[in-house]
């Protein structure tokens, strides 16, 4: 089998994931365009099965499974939308799942966890209690490993996203999506690379852990930055299987500030109407603070996600 | 010309309008519909322009007047979404638009209203004093008054809504919306009963203001109360357009707690990804505190805006 996915793998995905997942809408305002002098077009993962594009990695790796793989069930580590898009598609296909969440998730993530009927594994809060903990998950079930973005169907099902934006608005000068441990900028190129080979790719991150950035300019993999961002999804880094796409396609990685996030998911929320998480605001931040990377051009933008916690919101 | 507005106003209307506001989409959530144990089909009015079905009446009735009547433009009394609506919609036509407000209106509400261009002219905050500097404004403008809900083509605007609504849906048992001046609830009784004569229309209403449910069963127009409510846009009173429509067409007119309209605006905003206001989470709380006339059936929901405060929510 090949090591990176390609553009094939993707419309394979498409096929296999279309029956569980939603196609999310493309959405405009004209309000939003004149203050950016672009025409932006918002595909609205956050209307998404589990509330972001991650169900579709997901349930693209699980039912990519055999039965003979898909016997034990599926692990991850993950305390964010990973996590209950994993649980939401071993539960669709029947098999078990195990999550292994740090002891300080946040109580409303372990819940939805927990009501997709997943089972969670406690671990420590550092990078290799949670290594530790899945190693010894693996040994214990012999359940298959699905990382939350390193890997080949993950990446190849978070870039159906992108090949529905562009099947609804083929002529877009710029793609844009966050990144943090890259699949779903990953798998956005290998669509947007096949179908509209001019469409720049463009990757948005926190200023503060901007290691996909330097990743990008030096041709090598830094590791994760400890720094704090609100867009807490994004605090992962890039992967062997990743990297190499993104290298390949993708022109730029722009850095946004924690003020410019939070502006643009509240920007979002009262001009659209509609719920964004932090991560989501990203490449929209990026939209007003690179406005040459996007004056006067047609950019398409793939919304993440809308899981927020409503008792906590940035600005209150 | 007739006092009361019929379906076929409602269909000039839609004629009318089209150019100027959104045809929204009708949402439907499978979570919902298994908590409410019915198919409830969503019109999003709160991605309107101006953010609610506001801008649907005002767009109707400033654009039915004549280029003499039009000439001094337009005035209204509303702290709300029709005083926005009304600039707005005085802007697309290039008419002077004049709203009178009470000085304690929500700074927020103000800016709104005169980003769209309109002038603001200032009144204490009891009904007369309203009446009064709207009185004085007329003599000294010679502008048209336009009534947020007791007016002719305010109601037949509003019907568009529903118009929309069963053209997508045509087969509801139930429409529901919520009902305040009780021009959307008239509107969308024109429409459904000229549509789909079977299918029932109800109101629905805060209990601290019940006057339209007492209204509806003693056969009279009682005055507002002066009691809270979080719907706040929800505290007027029918009047003699509105009034006799809703008593020939409504079923039934269901009253619902404080708590269940703060527990189904959360609902709808963690579950759907869409941010509504209070007023539009009236009708969703009467399909959790009414089960009787909900269960097992259709029932259209018109979501009549997403105008809130980010900054004071109310479960924080």
């Amino acid at each position: 089998m090949r090591t990176l996915p390609v553009f094939d793998d993707v419309i394979e995905a498409t096929g296999r994931i279309q029956p569980h997942i939603h196609r999310t809408p493309v959405l405009t305002s004209r309000t939003l365009n004149k203050m950016a002098d672009a025409a932006l077009f918002l595909k609205a993962e956050n209307f998404q099965r589990v509330g972001a594009f991650k169900a579709r990695g997901a349930c693209n790796a699980i039912f990519a499974l055999s039965e003979d793989e898909a016997r034990h069930g599926v692990t991850t580590h993950s305390s964010g939308n990973h996590a209950q898009a994993i649980a939401f598609a071993a539960g669709l296909r029947g098999i078990p799942a195990i999550v292994v969440m740090p002891e300080d998730a946040p109580p409303v993530k372990v819940a939805a966890v927990q009501d997709y009927g997943a089972k969670i594994v406690w671990a420590g809060s550092t990078p290799l209690d949670r290594e530790q903990t899945v190693q010894t998950v693996l040994e214990q079930t012999g359940a298959v490993f699905i990382h939350p973005s390193n890997d080949f169907y993950v990446i190849a099902g978070q870039g159906t996203a992108a090949l529905e934006l562009l099947e609804d608005v083929p002529d877009l000068d710029v793609v844009m999506t966050p990144v943090g441990g890259g699949g779903l900028l990953a798998g956005t190129a290998l669509s947007v690379k096949a179908l509209s080979p001019r469409t720049r790719v463009i990757g948005a991150e926190p200023e503060t852990v901007d290691d996909a950035a330097r990743s990008l300019r030096d041709g090598r993999i830094y590791p994760p930055t400890n720094a704090y961002t609100i867009a807490d999804g994004l605090r992962t880094f890039l992967g062997d299987i990743s990297f190499p796409i993104i290298y390949e396609h993708v022109s730029e990685i722009a850095t946004v500030t924690e003020a410019g996030i939070v502006a643009a998911m509240r920007l979002i929320w009262e001009r659209m109407k509609i719920i964004i998480e932090p991560s989501a605001a990203v490449p929209v931040a990026a939209v007003f603070e690179h406005p040459d990377l996007v004056c006067g051009r047609r950019i398409g933008i793939i919304l993440s996600g809308g899981n927020v916690d409503l008792n906590h919101l940035p600005w209150s």
